[in-house]
């Protein structure tokens, strides 16, 4: 295959674009999102987002760094990356719906990165200069390849939405060039970013050898290539070979990239062990390691996963970051395999973490994603560059600010993270508003547009408005939750459907309605009781959503940690009601006793109906206290 | 009051010796430690510790840092500190019992340090060298005058136990009037402990002007005078001055030296107000954040007190040298305000922090203090110093190597925090085997041995050896579990007392015996429902002495996190039997369900008996995983 031919394929193009796998990604030209939940996310992102971004990397001066002298010099050492992932959000978006203004602005963006690198390909602007440690003098913290992964990011977007003669391109296959000079006989990155990266250069140019390198680069992780660091060498994956390892652990950015990267290879290259060995270290963390919102990471020290089963919602780190991660861990899973468990976390992970970071307006942020704030936030001004991660209100921008970009790159490339394809029809994994169009092999052309107000309601219409006159098969993801999901069919029929995949074949007729309802009631859920922090707790969820209680929806006079979940739980528009028992809180000088206080309240209970809201909307208000798993009225009625 | 007045006074002196307050303690040679659970302690420290600290500066080149060039310094900023914490363990040793070689050792090392000392009274071997940062151009991160309060407190240790013109001692003083003169009119050291430090170099030597400039860095700081950081002020307590503090907040151990300097200061200065916001402080974070063990600090990353109520047990940090300070605070408050209460906390501390972070022979320490370790530690080698503080196994020695030599030098002190005096008799505040002896105002000389295998058993005998014809008061504490004490006297009279303070006034005839039986029942406590981390579990505790269970104890097949503490406790030497459903641990892919996964084990509950063993022993016999909080046994049979 040519790199031309390959170009062709992939002109409208989709982030992770395997050449094999049980399901096949569309473009950003073949789904369209249409008004709902997430076209008003993309939206806003596009129309204000980018323009928030661009102006916090003018303030301060990280896109400067690519033309300034070196001792001037500002920001992190990951700094450039932002701009990369800037780069890739515009991209996407100039993919989707030309504009020539942000094409403008995207480039002089361009232009800038490009008259930084050096002859021979090496682009960074914190080494290498006079005044700069050497190039690749610190592989364990210096994100010189990471960087250069996010530049190759975006040029991959930028040359799979019809720009494979971009300047980035070019500057990104010289950098990518020399990367595989310099690192074939050793070194990896001490941020995993790189592997996933070279694999996606290597799908739009047919260049093998940078999916060698990025073979070459996750099978030498795990084996003490990097010098050992105070969080231990699994910060960085470095403590076992991707291959042996049987949970993500570490860093949870870094592993989730790598394990994305891993797939990668592993698809390309046929190696069923070494998917093997993701699907299995992905079972396992989801299992024991995820939060209910989808979030991963609990440590805020090291940015890390914890132990099993150690999910405290309070310390939760969850950063936004990797919830970006692991969608692109879990989306190409599901390419590779299949199964629609990994559409499910893509779902939990887009409603739960991925919509909660951004504020409504988009232009403040988490960086962190805590289930529970014990203290009132306060607001960062708008001028306010965050000093860290803290889980207080969504600030504008950070000092490491890698949260805003990532969203920016997911948000534009939303759209294809909807639907996919093989060669028998079209697999619907998430439930929004959008038009989907795709010829299927043999010249069949399919189109269907879905029409819903989901998660608001349950009622998903797809209106068949092309179809070829051979069969094809419709799939519908029906989540785990959702027992007692119908489809209705245009001839009137219901068939109750199993959580899992409904699949419809048949010839279907233009016009032609399938009506899929999927149940929202309000339910509780408890944990696994080996997630300690959260025992005698539950959650209230409603389909896909995750809900929490603030403070600001209390009565006066009631505290958040005095409230007692019952099973009555009402639903309504917006908010779900729920009864609970208030009850009085100790007064004590030792925390700890024999037994518990005598509470005033447990004779005679005070109840109090308090609304729940999707937890993806807390602190919208302002400063509020919250909490997502809340306490239950235990049959002793003690505490 | 002249110098040699004071000197006097103190001769056989004890750490922190207050002018004025409700109590005055009692020196090194007014108790003596007899066999029992501290005196043992505290011949390992004198007779293994001190060498193996000694072995370790001299391995690390931290005490060859005062000898060598500035380019070959080795450690941290902060190892000075490990070499003067040192001195003071030897200084108080050799106050309590005379020993030619260890004196030889101590003079040695004192000889090392004070050759450099420069002329004008600097001493510090990591900054004001060339090649080195200029002095105090770090006072944020740098630790100079941390460092120097060390060393003051380890002159101090010398100055009183009977050699005030020992060479340390002129060392000291000749670095603490360069603070005077640096420090007087701006600065404070990014870590607490030179106020606690020139409080005490006051009372030794009178010198007014040490009292003043601790004086000034109690208030100075609070006032943003420090840069800051990424941990926010609140790290190094420069976000709120001391007086308007309302909780210990911020890095823990900085948070309670300050405190204890606080003290120090209201005290010598008659400062009602500053003493009562400590105590203010004190009490907010006793009840709201403190461990069951007495340990203080929930956050790795900051190693810092956490939010109310965020006491997670698996990831506790509950530092060693917090606890060391923890002591030092409530020691001070007892002296000052007489309250049990303080000496409560302290017994709590010092039987499940301080002895649980030294291994039986002294060469191993835990720098943290876990309540839970849910995976399998390794034993790091007798040769390895570790890296960082990890809640793993007991480590010979650290990078951060602050615990062993702090534990050092509190257990060389540790026959101060015994008893106390005032004008009317002696207060017995810690029960372990020791001979006390006092001359009370009017020159009446008062003794008494007591004799106790407490805490194994609750009987504590005190037999009046000396006592003159008129009465004075004889005060047991009385903790606040020991519900049911009973007080037997030699007149066959047997009184119940209850938790606070029994005090027997009366004329004693030495041979009179007064017996105290604290009774030791294994109890079952639980937490303020706010701790949400251990909601629906339990901890057994019997006396002073929380247990715990671990995986070495447990039968084959039974998993720490199966077991369902039930009411059903029996108290074995040693150990305390419980009664333990053991249920099925769930197997799913997904963590989170609507109801609890069906537990076989709940229709015909498995039982199992398992051995609690106090925490303070807990991975003595290597490798386990560990809880001191265990879910209980819910009426409704669920997780």
């Amino acid at each position: 295959m040519t790199i031309d031919e390959t170009l062709s394929m992939t002109a409208t193009g989709t982030p992770a674009a395997p050449r094999s796998g049980r399901l096949r990604p569309l473009s950003l030209r073949e789904v369209t999102l249409r008004d709902g939940f997430w076209q008003r996310r993309q939206q806003v992102n596009r129309n204000t987002s980018l323009a928030h971004i661009e102006h916090w990397i003018e303030r301060t001066g990280w896109l400067a760094n690519f033309t300034v002298a070196p001792e001037s010099r500002r920001g992190r050492e990951f700094s450039d990356s932002e701009i990369y992932k800037l780069l890739e959000a515009m991209a996407w978006e100039l993919g989707r719906e030309p504009d020539p203004g942000l094409r403008a602005r995207y480039d002089r963006i361009v232009a800038v990165v490009a008259a930084a690198q050096l002859p021979d390909g090496y682009l960074n602007t914190r080494f290498g200069r006079a005044g700069q440690p050497p190039r690749w003098s610190d592989l364990e913290w210096g994100h010189e390849l990471y960087c250069l992964g996010h530049l190759i990011q975006a040029a991959v977007a930028r040359a799979r939405t019809g720009h494979p003669d971009d300047l980035l391109v070019l500057v990104a296959r010289r950098a990518a060039d020399l990367v595989c000079e310099v690192f074939a006989d050793a070194g990896v990155c001490g941020h995993a970013e790189i592997e996933p990266a070279l694999v996606e250069l290597y799908r739009v140019t047919g260049e093998r050898r940078y999916l060698e390198q990025a073979r070459l680069f996750v099978e030498r992780r795990g084996n003490q290539v990097l010098d050992d660091i105070e969080f231990g060498r699994s910060y960085f994956q470095d403590d076992v070979p991707v291959r042996d390892a049987e949970v993500l652990r570490g860093h949870a950015v870094r592993a989730v990239y790598l394990a994305a990267g891993t797939v990668d290879v592993a698809v390309e290259t046929g190696d069923d062990e070494l998917l093997a060995a993701v699907v299995r270290q992905w079972r396992a963390a989801v299992s024991r390691r995820t939060y209910l919102t989808g979030g991963i990471g609990s440590r805020h020290q090291d940015e890390a996963f914890g132990d099993d089963f150690v999910l405290p919602p309070d310390r939760a780190y969850s950063e936004t970051c990797a919830a970006v991660g692991s969608v692109m861990l879990a989306w190409r899973l599901l390419l590779a395999e299949g199964d629609p468990r990994y559409a499910d976390l893509i779902e939990r992970i887009l409603f739960n973490v991925i919509a909660t970071s951004p504020s409504d307006d988009g232009t403040r942020f988490f960086y962190t994603n805590t289930l529970h704030q014990r203290v009132l936030g306060t607001e960062p001004g708008a001028d306010t560059q965050v000093p860290r991660a803290a889980s207080t209100l969504r600030a504008p921008w950070f000092e490491v600010s890698c949260c805003p970009t990532n969203l920016a790159r997911t948000f534009a490339a939303l759209t294809a993270y909807i639907a996919t394809t093989d060669d028998d029809g079209v697999q619907l994994h998430q439930y929004t508003a959008a038009d989907v169009g795709v010829t299927l092999p043999g010249d069949r052309r399919v189109a269907f547009r879905v029409d819903t107000d989901y998660p608001a309601t349950g009622r998903i219409t797809v209106r068949i408005t092309e179809s070829p006159g051979t069969p094809w098969t419709l799939t519908l993801r029906i989540p785990p939750w959702a027992t007692g999901a119908t489809l209705m069919t245009s001839d009137g029929g219901v068939t109750e459907v199993a959580p899992g995949s409904a699949r419809l074949r048949r010839v279907f007729t233009p016009g032609e309605l399938v009506i899929l309802d999927l149940p929202l009631h309000p339910r509780l859920t408890v944990a696994d009781p080996r997630v300690d922090a959260v025992r005698g707790c539950a959650a209230v969820e409603r389909g896909p959503i995750v809900y929490c209680a603030e403070s600001v929806d209390l009565p006066a006079g009631v505290a958040l940690d005095a409230l007692r979940l019952t099973p009555s739980l009402t639903d309504t528009p917006g908010a779900v009601l729920a009864t609970c028992e208030v009850t009085a809180l100790p007064d004590e000088n030792w925390p700890y006793s024999g037994t518990p206080s005598p509470l005033p309240a447990r004779r005679s209970p005070a109840t109090a109906v308090i609304p729940l809201r999707p937890y993806h909307s807390w602190a919208g208000r302002g400063p509020s206290t919250m909490r997502v798993w809340i306490p239950i009225k235990t049959l002793s009625g003690t505490t």
